[in-house]
């Protein structure tokens, strides 16, 4: 185990072994019983939930999603376009009189169009596989057909992303001079740790949290415009931390990056081998594309590090992913 | 104002007198300044939410929110269609080892198109005028073009409804055997009335409260198919309980029907009078199409109908509406 | 051969039998060489289409598609809806004058969402397989992925779908009285020689010739309304048919049903074999959802059931199929 | 008129009055009765059909369509994107065997979604206006609501766009030593002219002709990549032209650029000037985006520039405009 974690231990020509190893210890296959459809977010019960609700305080909201519109970071990848919004009726034509309605009544009405994978983020656990295998040891081709998720489809979580929330400024606490990490910077489990410990008490993370980890990485995209954002180089965890977020027990880890791991990955030829250890293994649920920035702010004003987080799915059946506009509460 | 709220005083051949009469009065234009853009969401703030969470005992968790599919109650008018949900790659693909990922990682991706009316949802300040304006007395065609809703976009509710959450069971009220109003039922202000006085004093609904409305709609839309669920006949608020919602100072509204106010409408030939009054005069935000049956069972073993509510709409830039999954949280 | 021609020796109980011995004599694979990706197609040379285009006398020229709109037929099946076309923006908007245009100019662009097989179409060689293997016996799985037919994809047939095509209107030859075939109906060859020796020289079919069927169906579908058209009883070919389609070399061949072959099938538990047998294994391009009535129409007028036809299919990269408004030019 | 083809006499200062001149005296409102839909596709009639069918020689086809994929030139300016063609299931699918079709039948759909100005298609008259007013004097906002064109629906064409097409090289014959115009070059009256007289008689314009216009601007995009060939710097007619197509009477005019007219347009603040002229006051169907290249090296090889084109559009139910693969036979 202590190899796994030991980033200069990695073997940057053999992904396969690492995530071999990696994936027979971190393994959460049958914990939760056969049928399982959720994961890691078994982790998080009422009783959590209450405990989180108790962390209010001001009542300050935040909300930690992106805009969903067409000037989003999306290039075409995997045919993932931004969304694209467009109207059915709008107030000119109410304005116009041109709507057909009795005593004055206007309408408009609008549609959208988008990858669920386009903006921030929940992966469902049917969104990755690993060698041919779902979440919980299914054969990913009996879990996810052309018509959906049949197994794991997110709406099962319709009611389970509330919990306790954490922010670690990883950004902030690793350079805070700028706030932000550099691309291809690999956050470690002593980076973890050590901002934890700065931080302070507010920041431990156990079983059943929702960790969120700020890079940085978006607010230089809203500064410099995106770039390679979406599939480009971008700060992240590292494959090393995989053990880490297994025996921390967190419920569901979300990033500000397109990612969510380092990129590029830590070895040679490699794809998102964090992924591949979490999702279909661990079960763990991973967001992307949060916008972390006002929350680090909302952390620091009110001197402490965690907060009510409920950050639902739409519930859209058979979905291996969805939308979500994560809000934390003070 | 008696009379406004007096059904038996409806002159059903006259909607425009009516509708000019209500808006006089109820009109909130002003109230929270020139440049407002939510309206009376406004009636929430920090402490509302602060004192919504306290409400949280057990953690319990219920989502609010229908499937999001095909399987859908739209049949196209106004061209809404139900969600079209397909995936771009699938665990067959992974499975049969088509992807070209190194390292045995398989990946499925999916997207979606919908009308932004097409299931739960929020209407927006911007979804509905009246006679040529909309909300806070902007000229309808200056709010809403074909580029979407430039001023009132759902986007700048993002984080902001979050609050004290009411169920008013109307079904079980009023219809104690089936728990279900009949179509063309249309709720009154005294109706409400002895529906708060019968639930007790947790069902109270003052400043700042989300009110949710339960017909028993949905449920039997759930045992007998959709049938005209979407547009058709209909339990529903009466327009005469526009003076209670104004005084009462609720923040939204939200009901288990299609339409929010009763079907068909109470004047001879009328659409959505109370949308008209409500949304662009009060700039109440309105909930549709939500699923109250599981949170009014939750009620009642909790006894109380009160919970902390958190229902954030997408942050669709100048969307009209949004999808949600709404979450109480007990 | 004779038993597989023969409508009353098919067994109902084995369509398996039926289907493998048929695919044995009608297959087509390596007849245009390995790389080939269109099929009979490839019976159409450039002599072919100077000989149709020598048959333009009038110039009468007739349209043979339905109407793209959301009117349509589909109800959902394997995610099939209607086409949804929605305006980006309007001439309301331009004379409303808010498009930001100079010196008066003024526009309206619009958008459409479409499955390809919802109307008027082409099935590509793509779009159906037999036991695992597509046209010219590759593996189904080589040739269309979820990044789409990367073999015989409709963009190579941009430039062939144009020649000679002939009118077999069955519907009136059986059913002289109402020029409607009953659902259920399965045109067998003796109908069809019947039919052609009925009309005359001009409806003889050889090789490269593109053939169209019409059975009524559209025709009671537009005076009586969709009812259960896309994929519902219909008339249609029987699965007897194959093997004069295969020695007559037409090079395609379309109905104004839905699904081209009767339904139900001819067999007790069966999904299109025709299908089966024609596209992967003749390689025949099929065209369904046709409107064949007004060309029934000139033709009787002209007094002939030849005449050139163009029927382009649009380019789609990868599409196993295409919309198509196909032209005939008397 | 002289000066209004002069292209040294314009003032580039006031497009308005340039506008209004030529308007006034090319406008072809009433030309075709109060309540004609197609404009000058009305000079093409069923005898001139049959005349260019006459052209028909070899029956060499030729499309002159773009590839309709997701790499083609749109980058979001009025939210038009590229092609979305997306699988609803694939030959894996089916080789996997998860389909549930009896006898070893498979099958793959898909479902395109796209702007109808994406790539190579057809203006209709109601994609322009001029000064609030649609083709043959009707408000525009009359014609081109939200439920699309209620009038002159791209639908009316659907038999329409058949007759005698002339390729009008111009890159060649300007440039013979590149074959393409340079961005910015405004074609004129006196170029036509000279390039008719160039290319001989085969290549006259009349009265119902489909005139194309090939300026080498596609060619570029194919060799260099797209840049800015979606609304950018381009070869193409000066507004000069005008009246020479309006006294030429031709049916339609196409080109192998994004804008039809030259661009920058020839005024300093100006948006397609030739469009508010040609379609909404002379009712001229523009083709934009289509691929001249084969076809010029077709006319090469028969030694001519006329030929059979057959355009169709989609009959999309109130469509301001249609992708089309127009295919020339000679």
């Amino acid at each position: 185990m202590t190899n796994l974690e030991d980033p200069a231990a990695i073997d940057r020509t053999d992904p396969e072994s690492y995530i071999a190893a990696a994936t027979d210890v971190y393994r959460n296959w049958g914990r939760w019983g056969d049928d399982d459809r959720i994961g890691t977010l078994n982790f998080i019960d009422d009783a959590a939930r209450a405990r989180a609700a108790a962390l209010v305080e001001t009542g300050r909201t935040v909300s930690l999603s992106q805009p969903f519109d067409m000037d989003g970071p999306q290039k075409g990848w995997r045919r993932r376009t931004n969304p694209v919004h467009t109207m059915l009726d709008t107030g000119i034509d109410a304005e116009f009189g041109d709507q057909g309605f009795p005593h004055g009544i206007g309408g408009a009405d609008d549609v959208i169009a988008m990858p669920l994978q386009c903006s921030t983020q929940w992966d469902g656990l049917g969104h990755i596989f690993d060698r041919g295998y779902a979440w919980n040891g299914r054969r990913a081709g009996s879990v996810v057909t052309s018509e959906g998720d049949q197994v794991t489809g997110i709406e099962h979580t319709a009611a389970k992303v509330t919990g306790r929330g954490v922010l670690l400024d990883m950004g902030a606490h690793l350079r805070p001079e700028t706030g932000e990490l550099e691309d291809g910077y690999a956050i470690t489990v002593a980076d973890i740790e050590s901002c934890i410990a700065a931080q302070g008490a507010s920041s431990a993370v156990g079983t059943g949290d929702i960790l969120l980890v700020r890079t940085g990485r978006y607010a230089r995209a809203r500064r410099e415009g995106w770039g390679e954002y979406a599939g480009g180089p971008a700060p992240g965890l590292s494959v090393t931390t995989a053990g880490w977020l297994h025996r921390t027990e967190v419920a569901a880890v979300a990033t500000d990056t397109w990612g969510f791991e380092v990129r590029p990955n830590e070895f040679d030829v490699a794809f998102q081998p964090l992924h591949q250890i979490a999702i279909p293994n661990m079960g763990l649920t991973i967001g992307e594309m949060w916008d972390l920035d006002e929350l680090a702010d909302a952390c620091r004003e009110a001197g402490r590090w965690e907060f009510l987080l409920v950050a639902p799915p739409l519930p859209i059946t058979g979905a291996v992913g969805s939308p979500v506009n994560p809000i934390a509460i003070f």
